[in-house]
């Protein structure tokens, strides 16, 4: 079959003609629909992650999937059902407490494969075997846009991690920023749109640019980095209840601080590199303190969160997604799909449709 | 009347003598028994705070205190009954949301007064008077240990803040680390022994130590961070799953950061002064997002985490709760409550007994 991926010499995507896996005990086979290209998928190509699958000289690339379920070997799915799959797995031969719970994503580094990332084959072929409770239903009427289950599921666990720091209390939230105008930050912005009375996205591009058209036809408004940093967001417009940073642009974690109103609460999923700079320390912590903030880390997602990303999918208007799909490449020619310049928002590697 | 307060052109605590205040509509008139002595309170007299009572050319100083109430004045109390009270109160002749649902302690800067500390005057003087309602009754077994109902209330709201962040999940914490070894955090030290299996508190002190003492007497780990730095914990011990900041000092925010498990969380208590050093801004940011871990900034308490703390209060041992206070003064002679050297734990001053 064929499959998309990168070799232990090689620095680009390269279509593979591989054998079709065999589902094992309590696995399902699926063949694959779309699979959605991010971030992680260029660093991943860049080899900043690492971690080939054991034995193997190269990695099929790909987590954001869907597809439909070719053989169920006896999991109780359905031939035909459309399913998308979670993407951390158990390590090699081994369980711990995390995915005995269901929450494999509160794991550790080091306790778990990444499927596509760290250590296990992606989805990015014309067929992928997973577990079956790894495979998570959804209407065959999303099955186009099932590739931004996974994409919607970080936002549903990190607003979930986000909000609940904010139960003991009686938060009234009125405004969310987001940081970060990629697919994943568009997407969050419409979810919070849902939620928030007004809501900011924050960029570094010049007008005319695709993602400030969604940001607008959102409703949100958009902050241009360059002219008003971020903790300068209270000044310039007004201070913000939720803060979700999703650039990976480390003094964005501390400036977020200082862009939050009192009581508020930032949600971090960027993930820097080590970087030393100069903070004011004082007042961050003063600040953190005086006015009731917080601050937390989110990775990854479980099934439940897949779960509410499905029926958030369900309310997301079409306009919006299919705006976002800026490109639709064959495995073919994947070229199309790993350019990342201004025009792509997010682009998709098509095996087949329904 | 007796009052201890600081006056504009003075430096150090003074014995005023002022008028017994009238209890106004809604408000009871309290005899005091004792008032604790904090770091606050040695801010407010180094003028840190500032903020007197409109009108007043000094301030009575005090906001951890246990007294008896004389005068009801109809407001549903008892004469006779032992009361602790509250700290923040509305400034004058407003009141905002915060007050209105019962959550004074969520109230940003500047929509409140605090007792003793800023725009009020405070409950070291021989009577007070209070709205009934930031009355909060203890039971008369209690009265001498009334003064510790106050920091005591710090900690649950910290505690309760804390741990809700980790809601959304199965945590399974076995570690707490409480950084700052004064009275404040030698009474949280024992709050965690009972729901943590190890317990670390840090300092910077040399044995023989009054406070060392009473880490060890608690069967916790005393670390000298002149030796292990706070991020060094883990190598040097183990990771801690709560941490507890207590001392203002601000690279301990950050260092927090590392001295936590995955998955952990790390609650700020500390108010430092502005102060710029350089981080590892990426470390931090990526350690909080890949490792799930959390930083919530918690400030002041209200009504129901006074009646928490009271229960608390009732379950610590005597020997723990004599052993904190190391001075108590007579109103004529507070000189020795506020020296602030590694023999004082904590300090009160005594008007009367019950």
């Amino acid at each position: 079959m064929k499959a998309i991926g990168v070799t232990r010499d090689g620095d680009e995507p390269e279509l593979l003609e591989i054998e079709r896996p065999e589902p094992a005990d309590g696995e399902a086979l699926v063949r694959t629909l779309r699979v959605g290209v991010d971030g992680t998928d260029h660093e991943v190509i860049a080899g900043a992650h690492g971690g080939y699958p054991e034995g193997e000289d190269y990695m099929i690339l790909g987590h954001e999937a869907v597809g439909v379920v070719a053989d169920p070997n006896g999991t109780g799915l359905e031939e035909g059902q459309v399913v998308v799959p979670t993407v951390r797995r158990k390590p090699d031969g081994e369980t711990n407490e995390y995915f005995r719970r269901g929450e494999p994503d509160m794991a550790p580094d080091g306790e778990y494969f990444e499927r596509g990332i760290v250590g296990a084959h992606g989805y990015m072929a014309e067929y992928f075997t997973s577990p079956a409770d790894y495979l998570v239903p959804i209407s065959e009427d999303l099955a186009e846009y099932g590739l931004f289950v996974e994409p919607i599921s970080i936002t549903e666990k990190a607003n979930e991690h986000a909000f609940a720091t904010r139960e003991p209390f009686e938060w009234r939230p009125e405004t969310a920023c987001v940081l970060g105008n990629g697919s994943l930050g568009l997407l969050t912005l419409w979810m919070l749109g849902q939620q928030f009375d007004r809501t900011y996205c924050v960029g570094r591009r010049d007008r005319p640019d695709p993602t400030i058209d969604v940001i607008e036809e959102l409703g949100a408004t958009y902050v241009d980095s360059r002219q008003t940093s971020v903790d300068e967001i209270p000044e310039a417009h007004e201070a913000i209840d939720y803060m979700y940073e999703a650039t990976g642009f480390a003094p964005h974690a501390i400036e977020t601080v200082h862009a939050l109103a009192p009581n508020g609460v930032g949600a971090l999923l960027g993930i820097p590199e080590p970087w030393d700079f100069e903070v004011d320390g004082g007042s961050l912590h003063n600040e953190l303190v005086l006015h009731n903030k917080c601050l937390v880390g989110t990775v990854n997602s479980h099934v439940k969160h897949f779960e509410y990303a499905i029926d958030t999918l369900e309310d997301m208007p079409e306009w919006l997604l299919d705006g976002l799909i800026t490109t639709v490449a064959e495995p073919e020619n994947v070229t199309p799909a790993f350019v990342d310049d201004d025009d792509q928002i997010k682009a998709v590697v098509e095996f087949d449709t329904l």
